[in-house]
């Protein structure tokens, strides 16, 4: 990449128009950067925060070419993007996170064994093509076991538990497709760490976040997480090597399981997101520097701003009809709503979330 | 105006479309609002951060009531339009602040009379039609004095300094308006106190904050003020009487000087500002809730949010070419950077603006 920070005015593309994007904008305009979005969909959270937008599908590249030869760099909110997409924005516009940072974490069996060749942590795993891997990976991984799809998986999509041997063979089926099986971690929490990667190879980390899922969507994050401060740091450390290794631009979450009582580990890692991600959203008012704001300057070649938290904070999302309380959180002194825009009130989809922050501890 | 909170996803519509319109919309935003802006410029900063824009003149009352038939509430960002254009708005959507207040304070005679009924302190003033009102007008204020057009000033735009006696004529005729004379005040310190207030009545205000200017424009603002809490208390008390008094819906800022050496009244009321300010960017990140969210709150109809001041804060704006060092900006870890996305940058312009934060005292 270019090694010139891009002026304010310069344009922002971003592949995809959800909350995550909507953020990014926001962020980038503070920043004097305008923002043109590409999404598949005709209305979008983050068309109304942008200066343009273009709706078309991810794999017209055409489409997508033109759409970059109007942007100076091109980032994206989500990783089921078809990486067609990304290469094709590569050729006309700058480019971050990279192709390969997106295609690492678009398969979970690669992304696997990627984090095991750097020694990185993981339950046991094995890969199951069709059923005739199911035995010996259930012998790999042991019961209680998860078998997800190795892509185009959130929130609990694309997967299902184990319990019983005899429920292997009905849930791969139902999830028709290529699947990784993985030993079920037996966790004390679930936390997630966010690296904000420089073009200049500079790196910045946000203090650990500790999150509950609900139904498997990420339902509150706080900081400080309960994690002993060395296990933190080992954390942070885990989150710094996988970006490293990655030569990842842009923020990156890595999301991890907390085992103390495990001997050989207290730590195991999950999956990695190359994105801003959900578990950050309280870095908006807990930092001085969001997690938005950092991936725009480091995709825009800037320096990174300071992670420091001045707050201790609990995010919660707004999920489904939580919406419908709207005028409740905004009567409650202790809430900073933010509203996403989205229309259509589905259960499970994310409306906004309510960042409440205390004094440091 | 209706009871009725506007529901997420209403749409509102601000006449102007500078700085402080982009901060508006992006405030509105995060709480799920659509926006709308209208200008009578064909690229505006709010423009890029909003849902919609309507480029036209403020005096064309016909595009002005067909913007207002696609919001659900108008407000404005400058005081400095057509009373008119708010009343043709008002005739299809909620308006606040009301025509009254924008009324009043278009006016600087208006203005101060309206305050002078109201017992607030002031520096002595008096009409000047013309030049035959200039010797009882300059017996009243003695001298030094300030001549100021009645209508269309700001950031020293449309006034003029009198040392002697001999340099009234003069200043008048090159200002080519009805103006107002005022007493010159030898201040300690200029203050503005930010005070919002909701539809059902209620006010909530920000910390007093002393503002800095150079070559008439503010430079600085930093709260804690240098004021001891007693005349910091009288001044907030000042600013909620006027706003009481006028009945206002919406964010109003009341500039003060600070003279604790007149034995009469510690604070002389100077200007004020039917609208979010300059002043009160600090609010952005030194409060839960900015002054720019407590606007659309109150315009909304909304629970206002709490003010209190979680930080010290002292707030620097980007005036003409001080924004080419953005750059050293991005790198100083205790700025948060503010660009207004302005594309001609020319001397005296607001382009940007910068907020420190510090631990409270």
């Amino acid at each position: 990449m270019s090694e010139t920070p891009l002026p304010p005015g310069s344009i922002i593309g971003i592949l995809g128009g959800g909350q995550l994007g909507r953020m990014l904008a926001q962020s980038a305009a503070r920043l004097g950067f305008l923002t043109h979005i590409y999404s598949n969909r005709a209305d979008e959270p983050a068309y109304s925060v942008s200066h343009a937008h273009t709706t078309g599908a991810f794999d017209d590249l055409g489409a997508v070419a033109k759409f970059a030869q109007a942007c100076d760099v091109v980032t994206f909110e989500f990783e089921n993007i078809p990486l067609a997409a990304l290469e094709a924005a590569g050729a006309h516009a700058l480019v971050a996170p990279s192709a390969q940072s997106l295609a690492l974490t678009q398969d979970r069996l690669d992304e696997k064994n990627f984090l095991a060749r750097l020694g990185i942590p993981l339950a046991a795993f094995a890969p199951v093509e069709n059923e005739n891997d199911l035995d010996a990976a259930l012998d790999r991984t042991g019961l209680p076991a998860l078998i997800k799809t190795r892509r185009l998986g959130y929130d609990g999509k694309g997967q299902a538990k184990i319990g019983y041997a005899d429920e292997a063979r009905p849930a791969l089926a139902s999830l028709g497709a290529t699947c990784v099986l993985e030993a079920f971690v037996d966790f004390a929490c679930e936390i997630s760490v966010i690296v904000a990667c420089g073009r200049d190879g500079k790196l910045v980390c946000y203090d650990v976040t500790e999150n509950d899922h609900r139904n498997h969507i990420l339902a509150t994050s706080r900081v400080p997480s309960s994690l002993p401060p060395a296990h933190g740091k080992a954390a942070q450390d885990m989150a710094i090597q996988i970006a490293n290794a990655l030569d990842h631009v842009g923020v990156l979450c890595v999301e991890m399981f907390h085992t103390p009582h495990r001997s050989e580990t207290p730590l195991v890692v999950n999956e990695i997101a190359p994105r801003v991600h959900n578990s950050g959203h309280w870095t908006i008012e807990g930092c001085g520097i969001s997690q938005f704001e950092n991936h725009i300057r480091a995709i825009a070649g800037w320096p990174l701003g300071p992670t420091e938290r001045h707050a201790d904070a609990v995010m919660t999302n707004l999920i489904g009809h939580d919406v419908d309380d709207w005028l409740g959180l905004a009567s409650d002194p202790e809430a900073i709503l933010h509203l996403y825009g989205k229309h259509d009130c589905i259960p499970g989809r994310k409306m906004g979330h309510v960042t409440r922050l205390y004094p440091r501890n």
